[in-house]
């Protein structure tokens, strides 16, 4: 890792779904989703974005035509024959746990990440959440990369652990929510787990917490930022994936990856995720402004801020 | 309320328990305890303390001592013939959910708050969780208290709503945790939930979330604390106290009642519970110095330091 204070792109790795969810507050069918769109979506509001992924060929024309109006370069997306992957979910009360009602894998079930050629020398990469060992083939596709990060799920934990601590050992950040974090190494202490997930290989351990907001660990540091203070939650579907790509594409954005500029990072990454949950889908993102991204960060400042005692 | 910015005693009103508590890491048992106690303690720190409470004849004489050596006055300290108030109750994997094995109120079963004399015009009030009845026969006997505070529990306000709702409507401060405002306003929306609390009375709602910190709600102003990342809790009893009672030491102490203070409190508070878990029962406050109450307090505001984007 270096830090080299210029713009750079971010490549982003992972699902392209068409989601079908149901909150308290309403339901939507076959709707943009994935975690690759959320994230590519959100980075998009600070860096230039490639995305690599599938879809079927029943993926409307639409959806891929609005990534490319947020300035994402989709060349990586390959169009194969077939329906698209598909995830159905529900949320009840407890907003944090979805319920899957189906999960239709279809074209993303043979997916291999190949990484086009005027992608591999991207300076930030993000593995969304897919199988590590598609995580593993495309860090060895990419040369030499400023920061790598990884998300990852409590399925991958529990059935490719080994691909997945391989992974751990190359990235340089972690993302995982609390659950993940203390399922992946066994232990009720949240702290505990992220500081041994950094002895797995991550500089930087950031665990996601939803409406508890988000704890990055890097050494001997711990830094907290709260989630922001939303009376409703209309759809939690992609807060993580918002973030992360909030988070990456500050980074990218400003190609500083000092301790300095991972926290900020947090936030930014914080700022998009809670936009996000505002409504179903990409929805909330797709209106989304510059200016309102500013507004929220500065928030994020007042939320937290005291004095001397 | 009004801002003197002079120090002031801080009236505490609560349980004075023996506790026989259960942790994944050890057990005590007669332990010394309670709301008021912890509260108590706590607040010594800051500013001078006055206790009301009472406990059986069976009390040890050295846990009243250690009060009187934090120079807490423990004048309102009734002694009666019988037992004190027990409590037992274990903690398991989620430290954020006691367990009630027994609860034997003993001479507890009969308290009536007496005020002293001396003691009624002291300019802080904390209520700690008792019988919101008694809550207001308190309020009833101090003069002109500068700033008020009531914390209360799940029990309260299933079996005694009406009389809590009458609290609510007299207190400054209300503290409580994120369970119980959901549950008192019937919302799993916390934000919701802390908002309307407000709209009850209280000016301030400090929602305590555990190892997820705290969030103070006032007017537009959401102000959020994070808890500190200790990898091992030893026994979570008397958190909840603590907070509070750094929180109100806090205030009394600086006479300062303006938002920037109540910020400031919301940290003093989460410093004085993160080091209470650290051990059992009052194990930690008891050797806690003044100078370590500071460097955590920085240390809060290192954690949530972030620069402007």
């Amino acid at each position: 890792m270096s830090s080299e204070n210029q713009c750079s792109s971010v490549l982003i790795v992972g699902s392209i779904a068409l989601d079908s969810i149901k909150t308290p507050l309403g339901e939507v069918n076959d709707a943009l989703g994935g975690a690759a769109v959320y994230s590519s979506v959100a980075a998009s509001f600070f860096a230039p974005v490639m995305v690599v992924g599938v879809v079927g060929d029943d993926f409307p024309r639409e959806h891929l035509q609005f990534l490319e109006s947020r300035g994402i370069d989709i060349r990586g997306v390959k169009v194969e024959r077939g329906k698209s992957f598909r995830w159905g979910g529900s949320y009840e009360y407890d907003l944090n746990h979805a319920h899957t009602i189906f999960t239709e894998l279809n074209v993303f079930a043979n997916f291999k990440p190949v990484i086009p050629d005027v992608y591999r020398d991207c300076k930030f990469v993000f593995l969304a959440n897919i199988d590590p060992e598609l995580q593993l083939e495309v860090l060895n596709q990419v040369k030499s990369p400023t920061l790598t990060a990884c998300d990852t799920m409590n399925f991958w934990i529990e059935n490719k652990r080994d691909a997945l601590l391989e992974v751990l050992k190359r990235v340089d950040v972690a993302f995982m929510n609390d659950a993940e974090a203390r399922q992946l190494i066994g232990t009720g202490s949240l702290v505990k787990a992220a500081m041994q997930v950094r002895e797995m290989g991550p500089k930087y351990v950031v665990i996601k917490k939803g409406e508890h907001g988000a704890v990055m660990f890097c050494n001997g540091i711990c830094f907290a930022a709260p989630s922001y203070p939303l009376e409703e939650v209309v759809d939690p579907t992609g807060a993580g994936d918002s973030f992360a790509g909030g988070f990456m594409g500050y980074l990218a954005g400003t190609g500083d990856v000092s301790e300095s500029s991972i926290r900020k990072a947090v936030i930014c990454g914080s700022t998009m995720a809670s936009y996000n949950v505002e409504g179903f889908s990409l929805e909330r993102l797709k209106t989304l402004t510059g200016r309102e991204v500013s507004e929220r960060y500065k928030a994020f400042r007042e939320m937290v801020r005291f004095e001397e005692m």
